[in-house]
């Protein structure tokens, strides 16, 4: 799991709009629920498009899976980003997460969106599990 | 649940993009699915707009907690839908899923998104069930 | 008099814009006002843009005098009604009324009102009584 | 009510399309209708909308209800004056008329209708009366 | 053979245009063209998109070979038409067919024919005849 | 009959778009369908818009009828082609004729028919008999 | 001759671009020119659009036969100086000329040109005499 | 100084975005800044453009140093008044000033900026003060 | 002096817009006025734009002193053209000319205007001795 | 004090442009403003954009009061840094300076811009002192 | 290698851009070139885009392996040889090499470089140089 | 030379477009390049667009001589790298690759190139070979 460019803030900035969970609540949030599901998940933050490539690029190898991320910041530029996620794509399947529905506004902005295999949008924090859901699925559905 | 303009034809209809599940058995799927977490799920077809629209007024009506729609074929210019949903909105929260991410290739292309609490895309027929699950914790969470 | 997708439900959505004026209200004040002027109204209410088109070309052959029409919900996407009103125009003058000004908000939100010979809005539902008076004055004048 | 550029050469310019009333029998039949209403009604025709700024600040300061208003060559570029009118709009509501439906042809053109309260258009000279008419109805409901 | 929005009213909308043939006329016109060319044709009109995509849906399942269709009031806004032509177009071929040559000035107008295999238009009323020339063309090609 | 840029190399350049039927071959195919109409054709092919150009004023003074053509490359940017069309057309109707429907693939990519009478496109090579048979029809009608 | 805003600085307006000749140097070039071609001229120079409006209304009453005009800072957002150009159009011939031909570099910048009979540019302080010869030659066709 | 339309009702419009300072005291405000600054200040207040340009020219003309002005009303359509402050550029540098930050809420919109030397904004009525030492900044690094 | 795309059927293309002079007449009645004028004029008609280049870099190395050119056809495309005239400009100086000013009707249609020193437009066949004098006033000023 | 991508070589890149302060220079002149004013000033160059992001939510937890920023190269893709600006806002009020108005020159090219309390540009180096001086205006009225 | 419209009058339109090479040199150094190289190279000068159609058909038939060309005055509007060159693409691969880079200042101005295998740009003289070693790379590379 | 986002896993991303080429071998081939050419060269990634301006401006202080880029994954977004490029490039010119001519389809998709001297694309991996050539070529033709 991936978290973009402001999102270490979380709780903090704009309350009222993405709420008051903090990103160390996100995460516990998600640890759990990786249990539950018995799968291994691993959290990474970070401000910089070059460092989330870089991550990616590791991620494939060290056999990851799949890749949970919500592009904050990099969704209105991080076109090097696509770049990366489109070439990576058949081996390390990428679902999209955002809190609010704010993306899709007066059209959709998030370039990043372009090379998702699923997106899920709107639900608040309660997004992430469920993109973590839709994302076992997708891995359930490709290996059968 | 709603089932917009050439849903009917699911399965039948470009069948390498959609699936080869039939609108008979999504219907069962999803009944279900609705029958696993104890809700009541009614579904409804058409192709005609205004006949979708007079549906969810009647839903008000009847107490009805929420909306998960694939808006389909009124996805494009399904403006007097939207109007109707934006109407609902703060009683009938409305989620919208589709199949493939189809609609957000080059721009997104719903205009009843615009009008939506969540979204769910890309995860083939297994959106329709995240879909219902985002809408159950929408509801639970306004609840409490 | 026509009434456009969505406004069946009138005074229910979104009062603080449109008003607590519901339709069956606002139906017993145009049969007022036309008793007032000795007019014959007729009132109809669809969601569907091919009723109303075909409920026109009826006012044709019933020899109507003329066309009161808030498109409501047809007015984004309603080519196929504006060109039937293109082609009643020389015989059946049309009257485009809205309650609020919202349409006019950043550009001219309504294709209809390319066929219109009036256009009334703003005004709440009082719109709805000085278009009629606008309409009975185009036939006066015609008939000069 | 004002008048705005072009406007003093009614009946002359374009009658084929604006009609042959001039603005001397434009005058007298608004004076007429004030008296029929009981209303005071003040007429002020200018081609600078510099000074159509400053009589409507001036109006304010006289205490008068509301503003009648044919913004005719200031509808393209009249910035100034739609400010103006933002300006004073809690206090004095606009009512814009067109004598021809022509500026919505093609869009929108008139940058003075987004602080309107209320628009009529089309009904030819009649445009003027039923604005007056709306304008006083606007008056009523706001003191009830 | 479909018959899209307005067009039952053909003979008697704007005569000038798309001229004094009415619908009657056309359909006896066109039993005569198929009855000399030994196909079985049948009629369908409409003014409402969905019933459109109903007929259309059901002639694949009557084993229908082909679509003649005037879109009419369709061809600006029936996305969802254009999407259920794009779903039955590998059985279902579909000429598109207009009186005048309209559709394409100031740009095409209309967006059914993204999912035609041909094109007819300018003719008159002839179009509809070499429309119906065209697919039988098409079929045979196809069956060689 | 006028064939235009790139034409020559018929059935040899991407003949999975165009067809394998070489120039040659489809000059015989007309002059068989011209004989059986017995109607006169002339073909002439060419690179240069203004040979085009030239060949239709000489058509003029020949008294020739009408003209049928694929403006195949000058359909981009034949303005100067378009002109002289529109010049020459109330006496030489012009009937434009395209193999596949692909310039009507994201909207209209031919100057050319703004000033066709008719148009025919999507039927491979038998787009040119049935534009023969369209330009004729048109020809009869004019002379009732 | 009707000079535009900003015209009365020409001359030490950007020198390098408009030439030196000052404002009172081309009055009397243009009189002499006049006196020449034995015809009466007026020159009227403003900054204020509204007062252009008016001088040339005031020049329909007077009887005059024509005007060239050169709209200066007019020229961007004139909106209302063009309409009253379209309006007194079939009495009053107008000419526009310029200095430089700035105003057609990347787009034609001079929204009074829509409502022109002649248009002179890139001549220098020449433009002038060579409209004012313009407004004779169409004086004297018209006359014919 | 020069105050641009509608400024001179300044502590009146909308004063929850402009501030309640009034233009009296402003102005007062502006001559012990000028006079602690040991400069010259003349105010001028105007809601018609062409009055602004000639108070401009004849600033040039009686030897003022620099320009401070907020253009209010004239931002969005005054091309004659920064063509004519593009004129005088070279002797008279102009600071823009604005109360608020809403004119680059969107996209710039203000022309006249196009023309500035500096431009200062958002520090509410301090921006002129501020706007004044950056003009004396200006004036002196040109002397150094 | 250069006759582009489809100016040799002058007065037989659309003469309710072009008049009824031919390309002899025109001829003719410019011969007259280059003798009246003591210069010599040569004239080339070419519905080719590549040999409307040769004739122009021809014309330089003849040591000709300027060109008069209505683009007609290749207005609208003649990018080439348009570099030829762009290179050759400090030595050839380029007046274009155009009978009537529909090149100037929704924007600017000319590309080669880019490249002329001077233009003159609206004048009928005017226009082409008035752009005559013009050329010969601009080669004047740069002698001097 | 934040300096964005490019600015540690200000002085050597473009002099012509940006003048021949170094960065050096500037960061003292700076420290004597600052000392002068009274206040603390802290100083942080980077190219990374996601460093920036970074330092701003630290200069919150350290309890800064302001932000004064150049953002060069982040100003025209810095979408991250401008959310994490709208993030912050209430706290920390952020004014914006640049150098040079390029700018504003053909549009405004700086998101983050959208973000600013203030803005200050133009008048070269001194826009830093300026942009201080403001943003102690706008921390001193906040506090009254 | 092939050259596009204005291109033989290298070294005498715009030196400063282009160079003082002219177009003999150019050919003379190319024939060195491809005599070091052991290539056969035929150079083609057109102003002509139809002859430059034939031509590369030409060359298909005459078996040659590549084309080198700068479509110099063809890039703007050269749509019919854009599709001559997608035509021979697969047999015939196509180098595009221009002199200055200035066919990429403010987005690409080359519709032929949409067909082009490779693309040279910005070295001066050296690009013709440069382009033919790139088709030789690539025959070799498509040989292996 | 630098490598942009991305370019580190050459050969592994999307291997069918960039080809099988690893980033290793890459190296190898320019250092054998280099070598025969008897040029230093030295070679960098980074994904992080802040530590290439950063390592252009250190070029400059270290004294090379020339840049060889492929900027990749920032030829998107890259603006602040543009405006470094811009600004070293009278001293260090820079000659932008790329591997496939993927950037030029449907318009030009790299900010950078703006500030290039010169580019190669579309030749393979044999881009970066071609592209040191050019850049020699600059430096040689420079020294002249």
């Amino acid at each position: 799991m991936l978290q973009g460019a402001n999102m270490s803030y979380l709780g903090q900035r704009e309350p009222e709009r993405y709420g008051t969970t903090t990103a160390a609540e996100l995460d516990a949030m998600m640890a759990t629920a990786a249990a539950e599901r018995h799968v291994d998940l691993e959290i990474f933050y970070t401000h910089l498009e070059g460092l989330a490539i870089d991550r990616i690029y590791r991620a494939l190898d060290e056999g990851m899976d799949g890749l949970l991320m919500n592009p904050a910041g990099f969704q209105y530029a991080g076109h090097a980003l696509r770049d990366c996620l489109l070439g990576v794509r058949p081996r390390l399947p990428y679902v999209e997460v955002h809190i609010t529905h704010r993306c899709i506004t007066g059209g959709l902005h998030t370039v990043t969106a372009e090379a998702c295999a699923g997106l899920v949008l709107g639900f608040g924090i309660d997004s992430y599990v469920m993109g973590l859901d839709g994302l076992l699925r997708l891995l359930t559905r490709r290996r059968d």
